[in-house]
C-alpha cells in the first residue's frame, strides 16, 4: 500500500472535527509550525486583551485595576481554566512563576511531608531543569539528601522506601515518550514515595486525569500547547485535600492569608493562594487568559485522536520518504505511549533543522542528535506534516544541510 | 509667609527642567496620581512595543525569536540598563523573577557564604514579603536559624557576630524613612555580617550609589517607579566580584552554563546568568525596556532635587489647610532622609484615602492607618502636589469621607 497523497491529506483536514480551531491562531505565511511544543502559536484575541490590559488597566485605570479589573485574581481565575483540562477541580490549580521555581517550591513541601527520607527519585536525561532544580534541592536540604537520577527502566526497580519523591515529566521532552501516570504514582504510594508530575509536554497535548491517576502534586509550563506566549508562567496543581499540610519555602507575601494587613508574620492562606509568592506578573496572564478561552471549547478526546494520527502520519511519511538518509525514530512507534511529537536521531540532526526552518518548516533541534516535530492539533494539519516529510525529503535527496551556514549553531537551539 | 499658591506652582512646573517628560507617559484625564510608587503610570511607548512583541516577534517569528528578537538576552540587557541608575557597572544586575522569588536566593546564598552564623537580621514593620520570605528562609535553613526582626532604632546595636545578613528595605514602604544604607553597610562589615538591599523604594526615586555603599547584593522591583507594568519582574544586584561564589538555590537551567547542551548535571553560568531560574517572561521585559529607555535619559540628581521638593510642598501645604483634623506626619520631615512618598497617619485613613479616590486623588492606604502619597517626579507635577493637598482639605472640612461606603473594604487596598 502507497503512502497517503497530499490528497489524502487535503481530505482528512476537511474531516477534522478540529479544523475550525486553526483560524484562533496566527501563522506566518510561508510556514509550517511544527515547534508548538517549545513555543505556541499566537491566539488571534491576544493582541487586543494586551492592548485592553495596557491601554485602559494600566494606562487609565492604573492601580485601581487590581480590583476593578480582577488583576488580583487571575492567579487562581487561569488555574480554574487550566483544571478541567487537566482532570481536576475548582481551586486546585493556580498560576505563578516559572516551571522551575515552581518544581522547587513542590519539592520542598513534599520533601517535609515525607521528613524521614532523603531521596528525591528523577529519571535521567529528563528536562534539563527539573534535574538541575532537584540537584539544588537536594543541595540546600543537607549532606545526606540525594536526587537520583535513573535511567527510565529502572524506575520502577529504584521506588523502593528511602525515596521521598518520585518526580518525573510525563512525556520526555526529546522522545516524547509518556510515562505511566496511574501506575508509577501507585508504585509510589505502594512504598510512601510522594509524587510530583511536570506536565510541561502534557498539558494541552491530550487529556489527563490527575485525580484518577492519585497524583500527589503537578506543574506544568503554558507557553507550549497551551500557547501563553514566551516565558508565560506556570501552572501547579496541589489537591484540596493536600493544601492544608501543604508548606512551601518562598513564603511571599502572595501567598500570606491576608496579604493586605501588612503584618510582620507569616500566616499561609487557607487555600491553594498559600502557593503564591510575589506579586503576579499580570500582564503575561492576560496573554495567557486569550488562549485558555480557546482551550475551553476543546474537545480533548479528539485532540488527542488528531494528535496521534498527526504523528502516525509523519513517521509513516519520513520512514517511507526518507528512507536511507540516517533517520533513525527515537519516540515510541506505538501513538498511546507517546506525547504529541516524533523525534528521530540524525549526527546531522543540527544541519538538517537547520535546513528545514530555511525552507519554513520549523521543528527543532535538541542536543546531542535529535531533530524534533511538534504537533499541536489545535492548529497543524495533515497536510502541514505531508508538506514537512516532502521538504525533509527534499533536503536529504539534495544534501542541502551540508552547508557551513547551517552548521553555526545559534544561543537558542 | 503664606503657603504656596497654585499660581506659585504653575511657576514651579514651568521651570522644571523634568516637566517634558511628563509628555512619555499617559495619564488619564482627571486624575491626580500619587500611586506611582505603587503601580507606575504606562509609559507611551509600551503599548506600541508590546504589539509589535505580540504580532510580530511571538506571531510571525515565533520561536525563531529567542535569536532572532534576542528574547535571549533580555535578562541580561535590561540589567545593564537599570546598572547606571544604582551606581554599578554591567553585568553586575540582571532581571529575573518576582521581589519576593529574589529575595529567597539572595539570603540562602549569602547565609552560604557565612555558613558559620545563623541570623538573619531584619527590620520589624519593614514590607511583609521580605520578612516572610526570610522567616521561610530560616524555617527552610534549619532549628537553629533566626529571622530576627527588631524595631528601627534597634538594627545598629542588634548588629554583632551573629548576623549572618541584614535585609533591608532602604526606603520603608510605609513612612518613606531612609536608612544610611553606607553606614549600615559599613557596620555589617565591620562585624562580618553580609548586607542585602531592597530597593523597591529607591531605585527610580533617586540616585543609588551601591558600589560607593559597598554593599554586597541588592534588588528591587521594577513596576513602581520604574514603570515596568503590573508585576513587572524585579532586578538583582551580583558585584561582578562576588559573582563565582554566589550560589543560589534555585539553580534552574537558564542558570546553567550551558542551558542548551542539555546536560544531566547542573553547573552555574560563569556570570551574573547564575542567578537565572526559569524561562524569562518576555512580554514583561518588553514593556519593562519601554520604561527603562525612558530613564536612560534622566539626571537623577535633577530627579531627586525635585523629589524632594514635591514632598516638601505636600507637607507643608498639608499642614497648612488640614491642621486640626487629625493628620500626624508620619515620614520624615527631613528629605534627605525620606524616599519620595510622604505619609500621614489618621484614624480614619481608609475612608479618608477612598474619598480622595472618588474624587480622582489616586494615592494608597496602608493598614492599619497610613495614608501615602507617591511622588513620581517624571510625571508628577507641583500644580498636581497642590491640587492633591486642597482635594484633602475640602475632604476633610465637608467630612467627605464619613460614609459606609468608602469604609467597606476591598480585596486590594
Amino acid at each position: 500500500m502507497s503512502t497517503p497523497s497530499r490528497d489524502d491529506c487535503v481530505a482528512l483536514d476537511r474531516d477534522d472535527p478540529l479544523a475550525s480551531f486553526r483560524d484562533d491562531f496566527v501563522l506566518p505565511a510561508g510556514v509550517t509550525y511544527l515547534d508548538g511544543n517549545s513555543l505556541g502559536a499566537l491566539p488571534k484575541t491576544a493582541e487586543e486583551r494586551m492592548q485592553n490590559a495596557i491601554r485602559q488597566q494600566w494606562g487609565q485605570g492604573l492601580i485601581r485595576s487590581w480590583n476593578d479589573a480582577g488583576w488580583i485574581n487571575l492567579p487562581t481565575k487561569l488555574g480554574d481554566k487550566i483544571a478541567p483540562m487537566i482532570g481536576v477541580g475548582a481551586g486546585e490549580v493556580i498560576v505563578a512563576d516559572s516551571t522551575s521555581v515552581n518544581l522547587f517550591k513542590l519539592l520542598i513541601a513534599a520533601l517535609r511531608l515525607n521528613s524521614d527520607r532523603r531521596t528525591i527519585l528523577m529519571e535521567a536525561r529528563d528536562f534539563p531543569t527539573d534535574l538541575y532544580i532537584a540537584q539544588g534541592v537536594a543541595d540546600l536540604m543537607g549532606e545526606d539528601y540525594e536526587c537520583r537520577m535513573v535511567p527510565t527502566d529502572e524506575i520502577l526497580a529504584a521506588l523502593d522506601e528511602s525515596v521521598a519523591v518520585l518526580a518525573l515529566t510525563h512525556v520526555n521532552f526529546k522522545t516524547g515518550a509518556m510515562h505511566d501516570m496511574a501506575g508509577l504514582t501507585k508504585r509510589a504510594h505502594s512504598v510512601g514515595a510522594r509524587t510530583i508530575w511536570d506536565l510541561c509536554h502534557t498539558a494541552g497535548a491530550m487529556p489527563i486525569d490527575l485525580a484518577a491517576a492519585k497524583a500527589d502534586f503537578a506543574l506544568g509550563c503554558t507557553y507550549k500547547y497551551l500557547n501563553g506566549g514566551p516565558g508565560a508562567p506556570a501552572f501547579v496543581y496541589i489537591p484540596t485535600a493536600q493544601q492544608p499540610t501543604f508548606h512551601q519555602p518562598l513564603t511571599g507575601w502572595m501567598g500570606h492569608a491576608q496579604p493586605f494587613s501588612f503584618v510582620d508574620d507569616y500566616h499561609p492562606a487557607g487555600d491553594i493562594k498559600r502557593f503564591l509568592s510575589g506579586t503576579p506578573n499580570i500582564l503575561s496572564l492576560v496573554a495567557l487568559e486569550a488562549s485558555l478561552d480557546v482551550w475551553a471549547q476543546v474537545d480533548l478526546n479528539l485532540l488527542r485522536a488528531k494528535s496521534m494520527a498527526l504523528g502516525d502520519l509523519f513517521i509513516e511519511l519520513v520512514e517511507a520518504r526518507c528512507a536511507g538518509h540516517g533517520f533513525i525514530l527515537a519516540s515510541p512507534r506505538d501513538a498511546t505511549a507517546r506525547g504529541s511529537q516524533v523525534s528521530f536521531r540524525h549526527e546531522e540532526g543540527y544541519a538538517i533543522m537547520q535546513a528545514l526552518i530555511a525552507r519554513g518548516v520549523i521543528g527543532d533541534f535538541r542536543a546531542p542528535d535529535i531533530v524534533r516535530f511538534g504537533f499541536t492539533p489545535l492548529y497543524t494539519r495533515y497536510v502541514d506534516v505531508w508538506h514537512a516529510a516532502e521538504v525533509l525529503y527534499d533536503i536529504m535527496a539534495t544534501r542541502a544541510w551540508d552547508t557551513p551556514a547551517f552548521r553555526t549553531r545559534a544561543a537558542v537551539t
